[in-house]
């Protein structure tokens, strides 16, 4: 299945120039929609997986079926101030200036074998920061997984020295 | 399975005096989440479920393997701005003044048979609008669905009239 026909481009999106990739074409197909799941699962299905961690909000939708399917514990790493007990942070670029996305201390222990799960690679400036919670608290990091890479923001440089996995390759303009 | 002892009570997040229900402990043990999903999905298995409607974003967490389960198409409804394509609105109550929901105008369509998905119901405000945009394109509402229902804040009341399911009831102080 051509995944990449349900993929809906959305000129000028959140601002002019942008070409958005909306993916709820794809989420509201439900046999596009279960052939990514599908897809991600047999990356990992042939090993131990222990947490799937999944970054907020777009990441949720692709990280809880698969941690299911995969009998791993769900990680949810949210924007500040969302999660409400003790949490470890770190920050990435925006356009002007920083933000910082956190992950509970005690959701991932050392040792154990995680998947990092998200929607899209742009930049990378977001998974690079769920890669430094992980690495505080020695995870091993077993891959990351998009539906989409966006081709031509070298996200995918950023993330070197990580097993990364995405469905489909776009062009980001 | 007492799905309750898998939700970890947090005393005064975000603010003095609120008891705020942790999920992120449930997600984060495969057997719990498991169970929480089987459940929600038992519930509807015998009908013919077209779409499932999840409010952003901890919605998404049960609305996506839901929809899987289901064979049902995923729905989104978001905060106001972040749908890119034509959507429908509606407002609700915060505690000082109002924000709004919004749906893609193309992504349920009349006639359909739609669940509603969210963790928790607490004063039904959020729900409440979300049903209104189902409304207005006039599909057909077979249930709404979460994790927990707050006891006390009358939640239930505002969705009177239709079926409304919650696996866990706990107070809300």
């Amino acid at each position: 299945m051509d995944l990449s026909k349900f993929i809906r481009n959305v000129p000028d999106f959140p601002k002019e120039g942008i070409q958005f990739k909306d993916i709820t074409t794809l989420l509201n197909n439900h046999k596009a929609f279960e052939e990514a799941v599908s897809c991600m699962e047999s990356l990992f299905k042939q090993e131990k997986v222990d947490r799937v961690v999944a970054i907020e909000s777009r990441g949720f939708i692709f990280g809880a079926p698969l941690a299911l399917r995969l009998k791993a514990g769900l990680v949810l790493v949210r924007k500040k101030g969302k999660l409400p007990s003790e949490t470890l942070s770190a920050e990435y670029q925006l356009e002007y200036g920083t933000d910082s996305l956190e992950m509970h201390s005690d959701s991932v222990k050392e040792g154990e074998k995680v998947i990092v799960v998200d929607d899209l690679l742009a930049t990378g400036g977001t998974t690079e920061a769920v890669i430094e919670l992980l690495e505080k608290v020695k995870a091993e990091i077993l891959g990351i997984c998009f539906l989409i890479e966006l081709d031509g923001l070298n996200g995918r440089e950023k993330l070197k020295g990580y097993p990364l996995h995405s469905l489909l390759k776009l062009p980001c303009d």
